[in-house]
């Protein structure tokens, strides 16, 4: 499966010849594994708040990246980070405060019956150690995903990956489900049928003599094209799941920390308490920190009997970012940004689309915005083309973000959360322009 | 199992209220799977080259933590991510120069045949792609590793750690052998031995249908009591899974990095190329950094048709970190320095042997050594409660050491690289005071 948005070096010519120079090392030093973005990738060497600046000193308008959540280089993560390295940085095998607060700090944003947090340093590790006390709870093994999900690289999760594409193993063990789809499944129908789909797909796993350990969703479903409405649509399959002996998993990585706006956790927003969270990407701002929270019960005989133990997980240096974190998005109000700028920032889209039927969809909350591409609203069939073309038709005019989806044709807007209304509108002049060039050029 | 060095609660009421309080609290936030070092726990709250404080203003010699390898809060490692934080701190996915310069330098340190690598955040992560990748290119499943070893807690390289015990589900595909034993086994026969093992487990794995894919070792073999000499002893069994059709992968976590002062790499001192090299804790000094390199060819279909894109993983910041360690240990002359104070504590712990014949043996290479505790000479039967004696009673005399080994009986030394001649001394002076303490309790 080809990567969406993925530079293709058939294009080279095209780039300049120091950027080639720095490609050709790149690939001879890191091997054909990596990939990097857009047709003419970027070679960004600064950046502050919602700005990257390339090496000749070009300023981008960053709408994509959601690791800087609280904005590039923000001074008190920063800060936070550089006065722990100079004091502390041991490991969880010692005590330290800065953990046991972190942890009860961020127990704190989540239901009481969420109780323990553990903590790993990327979403891959939170999501592999969620499956493995999941597996070891339940004394079951399987594990239902959506077809387009994804859940991280380690050899387990990249089993729930299948967004990586068929070259990447899966056992039987794993089971795929047809994602929502906010725009060709009727509203009043996405909880019914998502549960209808799972209750299918355990039988046929109980067929094959795999039992039901866990459903895990992200639960804004980005890789699969952004499905966040309507909110509450999980619980009856959060309830089927259950009700066959296995646990519901959240996977906050992508909404979590505040980004849709109307909660700090998607699976508030859907009005769930997950048997286990995990989180990760925006948790340290950069930092790599990620953690998984879970009923106590569900860790009881792992802990006593497996024990865990992270090297750099939850180490003073990452509790530290991570307090930061927290602290910045309560102290500069940035879930009500979200909510405000986010609700801007879609209802200027919406405006765009009422004279480009070129798209055929916008949705999402707060700061997490899908626009998808169609080539006719009566069809809604996918044009990944023009998503193409406007991608990198921003990305030529100083804005960036991606696209995602099965057909490849849904925009995805993404911003750190400090993103202002000024900001949003250049955002939206970048986007119209985009969609006239397109026209223009008869993508 | 049981893990060695590990506080037990029941012992709570020997600790000050203050931490009992902060292990409830830790307790409570964290669960059941966190252990803590020693009878009682340790409080650190500041750190400098090779010197812990805790919260009382007590210091401690550090001759266990090999992640702060450089020295704790060494000032050019915190500088650099400082710097690197306030500038940029994007991914893989954009052009940097970081990433690509730190590969460049990080393979001129191995051999030719390792031409690539990539970068990823934790030990665990950089054994667990190695591991998709052995898989993928061989086509094949198994793998053999040692009977105590330890490669981290991923599920897929959970199987490969029976050092966690046996609550760790292991399935068919996995076969152990017995390590090395540099006091047990002639030297003159580790080798072949080791080889015959090996042999021994692809038989039983074909005869139960899995081929195998790869051997891994920690090349010190540090989790199954440090084996390091012969060097060398490490070839036939390398040139047998070769033969075999499996790859020969070299896990590094614990000797890279200059501190076995004999080579950069454990791999070197055993005169081996091996096929792929994993690395991790020392890396970044305490940043979360971890990696993986191989030869070529074993990544070019997965390349092309998996991706990989780790968040976290030789982000700017992370290649800093990295850079600046690399920096350190050259301008510092730091293998050397292991290869000298190394070699004057390995004198000094055999002199103490002519006088404790509770010593069974001294090993170790550079700044890891082992101090292997015997109940007598002539059985070699490991003594743990001494171990355990000894390595508490440095801990209240302000020394900081480990155990190790299959019979918990091998006292662990593995300070930062920077330590000094004075400070081995005054290990030194300590550990013949814990030994003859222990003599004197009739332990």
């Amino acid at each position: 499966m080809t990567m969406i948005n993925a530079y293709d070096n058939a294009q080279a010519d095209a780039l300049s010849p120091a950027d080639r120079a720095l490609i050709d090392r790149r690939a001879k030093a890191l091997g054909p594994a990596y990939r990097l973005f857009y047709d003419q990738p970027l070679h960004i060497t600064r950046s502050e708040g919602v700005w990257l600046w390339d090496k000749d000193g070009r300023k981008y308008l960053d709408a994509y990246n959601n690791v800087a959540s609280v904005g590039h280089c923000h001074p008190r993560v920063v800060e936070a980070i550089t006065h722990q390295l100079g004091v502390l940085n041991t490991h969880t095998r010692y005590l330290h405060e800065n953990v046991v607060t972190y942890a009860e700090r961020l127990l704190a944003t989540m239901p009481d019956a969420l109780g323990h947090v553990m903590f790993t340093c990327t979403g891959s590790e939170a999501n592999d150690i969620a499956l493995r006390i999941a597996r070891s709870y339940t004394r079951r093994e399987g594990v239902i995903v959506t077809r387009l999900a994804y859940h991280g690289l380690t050899e387990a999760v990249a089993e729930l990956s299948p967004s990586l594409g068929d070259f990447t193993p899966r056992s039987p063990r794993i089971r795929l489900i047809d994602a929502p789809d906010t725009l060709r499944i009727p509203a009043a129908e996405q909880g019914a049928k998502l549960a209808a789909d799972l209750g299918q797909a355990i039988a046929e796993m109980r067929a094959d003599g795999v039992e039901p350990a866990a459903f895990i969703v992200d639960t804004i479903f980005s890789s699969d094209g952004l499905h966040p409405d309507p909110a509450g649509f999980l619980q009856p399959a959060v309830d089927l799941i259950r009700a066959e002996g296995g646990l519901f998993i959240a996977d906050e990585v992508q909404p979590g920390f505040a980004r849709t706006g109307d909660a700090f956790w998607g699976f508030q927003r859907h009005r769930l308490v997950p048997d286990m969270v995990t989180m990760g990407k925006p948790m340290g701002n950069g930092f790599p920190l990620s953690g998984t929270a879970m009923r106590p019960e569900l860790v009881q005989e792992f802990g006593e009997k497996a024990r865990y133990f992270n090297t750099f997980g939850g180490n003073p240096v990452a509790a530290a970012a991570g307090m930061a974190v927290l602290d910045v998005i309560v102290d500069e109000g940035l879930q009500a940004n979200a909510t405000a700028v986010g609700g801007y920032l879609k209802g200027g889209l919406q405006d765009i689309a009422t004279r480009y039927p070129e798209i055929g969809h916008v949705r999402g909350a707060g700061l997490f915005l899908a626009v998808e591409c169609v080539t006719a609203r009566e069809t809604n069939a996918p044009d990944a083309a023009r998503a193409k073309f406007v991608v990198n038709h921003l990305r030529q005019n100083g804005v960036l973000i991606s696209a995602t989806g099965p057909g490849a044709n849904v925009m995805k807007i993404r911003p750190p959360l400090v993103l202002q209304q000024a900001e949003a509108t250049l955002f939206l002049d970048a986007t119209e322009a985009a969609f006239a060039a397109a026209r223009a050029e008869g993508v």
